[in-house]
């Protein structure tokens, strides 16, 4: 795989790219066509930039910091190319580095429940190691095999389990990271409780590699429960939602692993394409809800269930409930809410939205947004589904993203981003910033909290060495 | 409480109090004998300044500060002056603002788990309203009466339940902030999924008011447990503890509460000043450890713990066990832990230490450290006690204070503080750094890390108006 023609199919100077050789060995610079045979991941502007390096070391993406500080080169960080929101793109004259080599289990420590890990560690490859133990990352994603734990961390990932166990930034105590100007902090802690001065590592994670380059991180783990029960019910308002949503946090046996709403809209897609149906449940409830426990065995958990399902159909008689009593059926609940696949199939690159929405407000919310989006174009009624235990909604278009003019998109945004700040929630919960955002963010951040970004960016990377053009532009 | 002759008992410029007294009204600038008057808390070096300023909004604060800047004057914030680290402490020249008079519940959001509160409610009064709706904060702390949920967030508290809830950084959902220049922070988000951007809200929790002074605080809030249960173990070892704790973290029915370990010094002290004993519990175990079960109902959870003894005693038969069986009994158990005035008395101004270290290592460290500090002086045997399911350990001399000259005390802390850092721990795990470990922090932090706290602070408040002399110097 080493291009013999490398230097000359990029535009970056020949000095740089020499030390870079001399830093990982000229096999672990690709460039040019050995670019374009990589995998580019969710977008092919991730390699607008001709030349990737893979280091293998901190110690590696120190010296290739210093020396494209050296050089005046920029450099952009990729894990596992996942992002949604051009966080990784690239272009000419920059530098992508990417941590695939950046691959070890550094160790598990069974007995604190934690694991260090190397940045481009994929999210699979821990779940694996960590379940030999019984154990888990407490954070789960459906690119788990391509998400690296680094990106997880530089994009704050959330996800289904956050209700309980909180984001990415609640499941990291240490970590270790290059600055821009390639020195190495390092706060690889392994204890909860540490205030030793200012918590700096909150600083990197979340800021998409704009600020430092994470390279190692001390993340918890959490106990895997030995069974799991589900059901399906299907509800009249996003306000019996919530209320089941409280009855499973109180549970007695085990405790709520998920709680996934799945608006009509949606619903009637995954159902209809997967030809799903059960007895008494009707195809047109207005709220779905899978919610899910965990715990020691499957028949308490069961039982669980039935005492949720009891106490909300007195407040709503008219709701219904399938109880999965197999793992295939299990499976067939958790595609009804995981196949968006189908969305894009339908409409291709569809606009999709990722919202934060305090859970009060959740129901006038939506109320708001549908008639809004539809006065826009008649056409629109948006797929809507979440993690409605933390307010998190995922609303997609039913259009194909080359119909929607920037004026349209325009309107769009400002229906959904609308005083949602000001309101309590956010307009990105979970996806980031990237470069696709910035204008939303400018638009709707407060003003002093979007200078002291700047300001902090200026005083850690005045030189806009790390992943300049993204999240503040 | 007005006093007349104000101005003439302080060292400020009239010029400045003048204008405070224009923001705040004269009633709420107490000076000279009027704050002599007020309860210093911890310490009387909290009102070295001899002006204390009163603001009842953020409005006002934010008005002291560019006051305060204008004039060159340094602001010292205090909360329920509860720390134990100095970090509230204030000379002549500085103004002291407390939050006393911020002491609204914004709102309570029972539907969302979520309360508002403004910075100077204390954490009691929080607990009170939301023990309404039968939730409680998450975090608790014996102070709980007088420290306030900003002095709190500036502090990144923490206490018995962090090792499930977190500690005072994973509660907080968001906040505003009053900044150096007067400006205001507002991030008052009420969802835990927001990737909008740096989460530079994390700057403000730790920082001990020098970077902001926090002004409003959305907190996350949790269910209520209807019932509990506590038993004590006797233990031979720190590794027999974590077992029970491993044990008590995966109860199926209810939830583990607290698991604290007692050792024998301390534990000795306390069960002989209340007199405690139970049948067959021997006074000498080498590690006591009190385990407290939540949820719906008394019995299960009793027989919870049942479960965990029998599976303890199968590989440590020589353990005992101890279930309360009445709330009385229960706050017997919890005395023995708790009760520490008891040292105090008997050590006045006893030196009292607080690390973090990773739950595999406190066996050693304990081995470690009991025999060098005997090396330094035969008498010490210090009380030992902490949050074993988070490795936080307390650790507080058998000395009076006085007695303790500058050599002995660096080279107890060298031995306490030695090689924590570099492996996983921390010397500092919720007390803080204030103005008395300033050194430590310098002699033990990764310099990378602390050179960028520095230049945080200069870019953030290079005239170094709020809190000057805490946490870096």
């Amino acid at each position: 795989m080493i291009d013999q023609n490398a230097h000359s199919t990029t535009d970056l100077p020949t000095a740089f790219l020499n030390e870079i050789d001399q830093i990982i060995g000229r096999s672990n610079l690709k460039q040019g066509d050995a670019v374009a045979n990589l995998d580019y991941g969710i977008t092919a502007a991730n390699f607008g930039a001709t030349a990737v390096a893979f280091p293998s070391s901190t110690q590696d993406v120190a010296a290739i910091i210093k020396s494209a500080v050296a050089h005046g080169i920029s450099v952009v960080p990729q894990g596992g190319r996942t992002g949604l929101v051009g966080g990784s793109v690239s272009a000419p004259g920059q530098i992508v580095l990417s941590t695939a080599r950046l691959n070890g289990i550094v160790e598990i420590y069974p007995d604190e429940r934690v694991a260090v890990v190397e940045a481009g560690v994929t999210l699979q490859a821990l779940q694996h190691v960590a379940s030999a133990h019984s154990l888990e990352p407490g954070i789960d994603l459906p690119s788990r095999g391509s998400a690296t734990i680094g990106g997880m961390v530089s994009t704050n990932a959330g996800g289904i389990s956050a209700f309980r166990y909180g984001v990415m930034r609640h499941r990291v105590l240490g970590l270790e990271a290059v600055l821009p100007d390639g020195s190495i902090f390092s706060d690889l802690t392994r204890v909860v409780k540490n205030a030793a001065g200012y918590d700096l590592k909150h600083l990197f994670i979340g800021a998409e590699g704009t600020l430092g380059i994470v390279t190692k991180v001390a993340i918890e783990l959490e106990p895997v429960s030995a069974a799991t029960a589900t059901a399906l019910f299907g509800l009249p308002t996003v306000e019996a939602a919530l209320e089941a949503t409280r009855l499973g946090l109180t549970v007695q046996y085990g405790h709520m692993r998920a709680a996934e709403a799945i608006w009509n809209s949606f619903f009637s897609l995954t159902a209809g394409e997967h030809r799903w149906s059960a007895t008494d449940y009707a195809s047109n409830y207005p709220v779905n809800l899978v919610l899910s426990l965990g715990g020691g065995a499957e028949e308490p958990l069961q039982m669980e269930l039935g005492r949720i399902y009891e106490e909300l159909s007195e407040n709503y008689p008219d709701m219904a409930a399938v109880v999965a009593t197999s793992q295939a059926q299990e499976a067939a609940l958790w595609r009804l809410r995981e196949d968006t696949d189908l969305i894009y199939r339908r409409h291709p690159s569809a606009p999709s939205f990722d919202v934060s929405v305090p859970l009060s407000q959740i129901e006038a919310y939506v109320a708001r947004c549908l008639p809004e989006l539809r006065s826009i174009d008649p056409i629109f009624d948006p797929y809507l589904f979440g993690h409605i235990a933390d307010g998190n909604l995922h609303i997609v278009l039913n259009a194909a993203g080359t119909d929607l003019a920037p004026e349209k998109a325009a309107a769009v945004e400002s229906v959904l981003y609308r005083d949602l700040r000001q309101s309590g929630g956010s307009f990105s919960a979970e996806h980031g910033i990237g470069s696709k955002r910035i204008h939303s963010l400018r638009e709707t951040a407060d003003p002093v909290k979007f200078a002291l970004m700047t300001q902090i960016k200026s005083a850690m990377d005045g030189a806009r060495t790390l992943n300049p053009g993204k999240v503040i532009g």
